[in-house]
């Protein structure tokens, strides 16, 4: 199995100190795992990422939700590490996913960074409108509501649950929760922000909870047009950000009705698209 | 041209807060903006890339620099964005360049994120090769050498330079400085941390700087495998990051000779790779 993590061997410099032994030494540094994952569909490549090794099949599962391909257990049938012969090295590093008999394969043209484009129409209007007619689950029907003080709570539960940024500070993570409770059903984390919602993504499909309603998705960083595609695409309602989104983030949430958080920080947060899905004591009957 | 940052309406909210006036508050907000550009040579679609509006011409010859395209300013005839009839909105998300005659196009099979692979043999040894068959450039071999006390300065040389995150806090920036002094000699902000990197390096190629001798590319997050071999391809001998390197970005410097140096907070920082070109106050003659 792949390594999470790993150990190499640092010079720890600090300025300023006057004493040679102490402004230079020479000690062992934990390191989160990156390597590359190619993920491939019936035996055909379909794309190449750069993930923190773990969790593999979760990752895939959720990158073909991501894209549009599956949203049942039952469409997926299989993944298995590639093993050929003599790469022993090299065998956790490719994954082949059968898909169920009936399941169309991804559509080839659709790599991922290979959005659709034509003539000159690659746009931000343009990627959403693929999202939405990509997406089979509409987040803004979902009647959900939160309370401010559960959104408040995640990111200080989400931290406890980083288990290896602790260690290496080099990790982003991503959590499904419970929008009544702030209750985990499940954290992961990668080098990669949008490898940690993908396979917090195909966890959910593999265990047939897709569309996610009444879920919160906190993530560790910032909110970008790729983490709304991927909530919408997995019916998630509201996605929650310690730091800022972009503005396409923001469009692209106004546009499919996803309660969009960002900055939760203490007790306060920016509330960027539909906000009325978000309960403030001030607001409820005395 | 295109926006660096957006004006969206927000509802700040404050957890626990009794007056109902205060607990949730109406009011503008300042986003990074964030847009497709697709990326093409000679009129053939190579990428697309979510990115912040501005410097697209930096952008695509930096990105032309990091997949062994371009090393020179004479070899990037010119680029356009392109603007067919009826596209108007879309005008300046697709940006045509010409490579100069005698220049090979870009191979297909390497467009991004299609990480050359056969068979069973994807993993970061490989992606590492690649890397430095791909390079015209042996950072191993520069002679720099940067004092401790500059380094641990570029951090806050950075953040103040940062125009568009005091504003947002969703960008990213990367800054070419030199190593003796560490006088800043580009910044450039994207909410992609790559496409920082990239509008930096094609600054520079552009002006027909390369290989970037005797410099340090500083980062204001985490260093990736990626963001190591953007590095290497341009010649840069010193990256140095605000926050922590993954192992495979280790590795690739190690195997590159790139000085790589993480968590440059206050005064001290970790040397990951190549710590014999960073002198401190105690290594040096009294």
């Amino acid at each position: 199995m792949g390594r999470i993590t790993t150990r190499t061997k640092i010079v720890r410099i600090t300025v300023g100190v006057d004493e040679p032994d102490a402004s230079t030494v020479r000690r062992m540094d934990t390191l989160a795992a990156e390597e590359p994952l190619e993920i491939r569909v019936g035996g055909t490549p379909l794309t190449v990422t750069m993930r923190t090794p773990g969790d593999d099949v979760e990752l895939a599962a959720g990158f073909l939700v991501s894209e549009g391909v599956i949203t049942r257990a039952d469409q997926f049938a299989s993944a298995m590490h590639c093993s050929g012969p003599g790469t022993e090295a090299n065998t956790y590093n490719v994954l082949d996913v059968r898909l169920a008999p009936g399941t169309p394969p991804p559509d080839p043209a659709r790599a991922r960074h290979s959005y659709t484009t034509s003539a000159c129409g690659v746009c931000g209007a343009a990627s959403i409108d693929q999202v939405r007619t990509a997406s089979s689950f509409d987040v803004s029907a979902d009647p959900v509501g939160v309370d401010a003080a559960v959104l408040a709570e995640l990111p200080d539960t989400l931290r406890t649950r980083q288990a290896v940024f602790e260690k290496t500070g080099g990790l982003h993570a991503a959590a499904l929760c419970d929008a009544s409770t702030g209750e985990v059903l499940v954290v992961r984390e990668d080098v990669g922000r949008h490898n940690a919602v993908d396979k917090v993504i195909g966890w959910a499909v593999l265990n047939d909870r897709l569309p996610l309603h009444t879920t919160v998705l906190q993530v560790s960083g910032r909110a970008s047009f790729e983490l709304v595609q991927k909530a919408v695409m997995a019916g998630i309602p509201i996605l929650s950000a310690v730091s800022a989104p972009s503005s396409l983030a923001v469009e692209m949430a106004e546009s499919s009705g996803l309660t969009l958080v960002g900055f939760v920080r203490g007790d306060s947060m920016n509330v960027y698209a539909r906000a009325d899905r978000v309960r403030t004591s001030a607001l409820l009957p005395a």
